[in-house]
């Protein structure tokens, strides 16, 4: 069963501020105004940043007006005489502003209740589109607007949205999200994520597209970086309930496909997904880190509740360190280099016996851009990288040979820490 | 002296892909040629991203050429369907493309060095239109084209370049660059950064804003967040050196005013400052985390031989931990909580004297969602931190209070420790 696909409007959204013309600062609302539109089922089919310039702004609104069904505006609804979005819109769409008493008469009390004057130019805040319903904004003084209306015949939905996320967000949930909803043809998404740790794009590739290309009327996205593969499986249709279960048929059979190369089907980090799995477990982990220096310990402690089943460990990025708190014997190091199986191994081993915790997880390596210090470490080559996983029975050591700048090197080699550990897991 | 302002040329950049219009991914490159056309003295206007849709591409390179001197799209080069850059610049300049023998030539190269078998599809990829220079790219199959043509009377330069940065990025730097400096009026464009940690932006404007208004011909830009303020001056001129000696000037006396609130004047981290202060002064630091779990270590360790001044540590995300690593006193924990200054003066002290380092810092606190455990912590509020940092002389203590989620209370505080050595070493 396919199921009905209804018709799609496109919306474009148009960002105004002209800091996001700078190579600084970007546009950052569209991304989530771009998943809430998704929602109820509206395509974004163009963005367009501009700057603080009233010529440009209507030009950019006359344009979007020509070619999107929904046009929306974030930011440039402030008291300054940089904020000019309802200036810009009036003029694209060839309609006044018409200053409204009610949010006149709010902001003057705004002002009163921190026993300051209202400045002269705050009241253009209060300017409306004509026939344009007023969105309350709770988080800021200037409200947001939406005008459903009819240009050269088409119908058109116009909406100014002020640009401070805090603002945006709450605003779109609560406010336009549930007019919007009651006022466009139904039309539902579904939508899931697989995450995969570690695999090349192209193997996730040739495995699943026999599979999702069956699907046409799910759309697929593969995104791959750090160290990830996630694939986006979305479905609209006229019911939420027809939407969800073809994404939900297709996710089985990749789910079938992949097994346990998937970790997360549900949207969690892979952090997330071993700290629970050592939590099912009754288990606890330690950590000693060279290369990495507390990567991995911050990346587990970033996970709300992570003392639930990581106790910590040490950042042992001298010899003398690896020694000091994890035991690691200085003829290990002496004879082998810090970046050797045995001292993975000792690390391991050491951090897991010191804490007292189930697991110890190790990392050493070489992840540059210098060499190795003169002694044994000194011809190993830049990315290459030790893993101990040590339990009550045995320890594990994994080889890494990876390619990339510093910073590529440390991530990856917490990544492989991490599906190490849920490997031995599973 | 405020030497001569030149003619400003403005640029419009065009994104040409579907997967930017997505929640998951965002255009990257604008922010890389906004920094390469601003050294060349052009402002970049508009930014709009627009699918892999012929009607939509074309609409929107129309727009572009009647608004921007400059039109540079970026993707949309390659040799499948959805690739159609080409088509779209040659429809809204209305010239026809021209299959080039050369690059045709090179592209049966490529393949043939590979062993395989070119398909039909990628012939597209030697299509240039009529007039265009050819833009050889050495790291990907599409050329890049660059057209000075007139337009309705008006110069227009449109530069087609590929999506995938590692090819873009060189491409424009030792092609584009050059060619478009060469041909576009001189106008240099002369740039410094200040950085200040956790300074509220509005002290730093108040204090700044009365010397940098006197400079119209220096653009300032306030960027604020992650417990940086930046003040960044711009200033374009027909020379570099007179463009240099403003922003200098003005750097100058910002630096006068603001003395060591600036840790930064040509663009270094606040973690690799405080590793070369460390260095100069022939000190060594040690780390002792417990709600950061080893955020401060990771930072310090992501600068390049940061193993010359910072031996590591230990990540003591539990009580056992703290005592077991750094030697607090299981009374002091019991009495006072983990959450105290005395386990953060215990801890800084510990984990000095453990490991044998000039400098021992510490942090402890509440980072949330959830409070303190049963006991001396139940009671404290989340966001309140201690940092402790001990050399052979004293130990000093501070206290934070925190507003913010967990991730921005743990690189708050991360920060704090950060600046708390350096304002001590200075």
């Amino acid at each position: 069963m396919r199921g009905h696909e209804p018709p799609t409007m496109i919306a474009e959204i148009i960002a105004a501020g002209s800091e996001m013309l700078t190579p600084h600062r970007q546009d950052t609302n569209s991304l989530f105004l771009t998943a809430q539109l998704n929602d109820l089922g509206v395509e974004v089919a163009f963005k367009t940043i501009v700057g603080d310039n009233l010529d440009h702004l209507t030009g950019a609104a006359r344009t979007a007006l020509a070619r999107a069904d929904i046009v929306i505006f974030s930011g440039g609804l402030g008291p300054t005489e940089d904020d000019l979005t309802r200036e810009a819109a009036a003029a694209a769409l060839g309609l006044s502003l018409q200053r409204d008493a009610t949010i006149l008469a709010g902001l003057y009390k705004r002002f009163a209740a921190r026993q300051m004057t209202m400045p002269p130019n705050n009241a253009k805040q209060a300017d409306v589109l004509e026939g344009a319903t007023i969105l309350t904004n709770p988080n800021g003084s200037a409200p947001g607007q939406l005008l459903d209306t009819v240009v050269d015949g088409y119908r058109k939905i116009v909406i100014l949205l002020p640009g401070p996320p805090r603002e945006i967000k709450p605003l779109f949930e609560e406010v336009v999200k549930p007019l919007l909803a009651s006022t466009l043809p139904p039309r539902y998404l579904a939508r899931r994520i697989l995450r995969m740790p570690l695999i090349p794009e192209s193997h996730v590739d040739a495995r699943t597209s026999p599979i999702y290309r069956e699907y046409t009327d799910v759309q697929t996205t593969i995104l791959a970086g750090h160290g990830e593969i996630q694939l986006h499986f979305t479905s609209a249709k006229t019911t939420l309930f027809e939407a969800q279960a073809r994404v939900d048929e297709l996710t089985s059979r990749i789910e079938a496909e992949m097994q346990d190369a998937i970790f997360s089907s549900q949207g969690e980090s892979l952090e997330e997904v071993v700290l629970l799995m050592l939590e099912m477990r009754h288990l606890t982990l330690a950590a000693a880190e060279s290369c990495t220096g507390g990567l991995l310990a911050q990346r587990l402690t970033a996970v709300p509740n992570s003392s639930r089943a990581f106790v910590g460990g040490a950042v042992v990025y001298t010899p003398e360190l690896k020694t000091l708190f994890a035991d690691v014997p200085e003829e290990t190091i002496k004879i082998h280099g810090a970046v050797s199986p045995e001292v993975a191994r000792a690390l391991a081993e050491g951090i897991r016996e010191r804490t007292g915790a189930s697991l110890g997880i190790s990392i050493t390596g070489l992840a540059g851009p210098s060499g190795g210090p003169p002694g044994p470490d000194s011809e190993k080559p830049i990315g290459r990288i030790y893993l101990g996983l040590a339990d009550n029975r045995e320890t594990r050591i994994k080889e890494l040979n990876l390619n990339g700048d510093r910073d590529y090197i440390r991530w990856w080699a917490s990544q492989h820490a991490l599906e190490l550990i849920r490997q031995t897991l599973l």
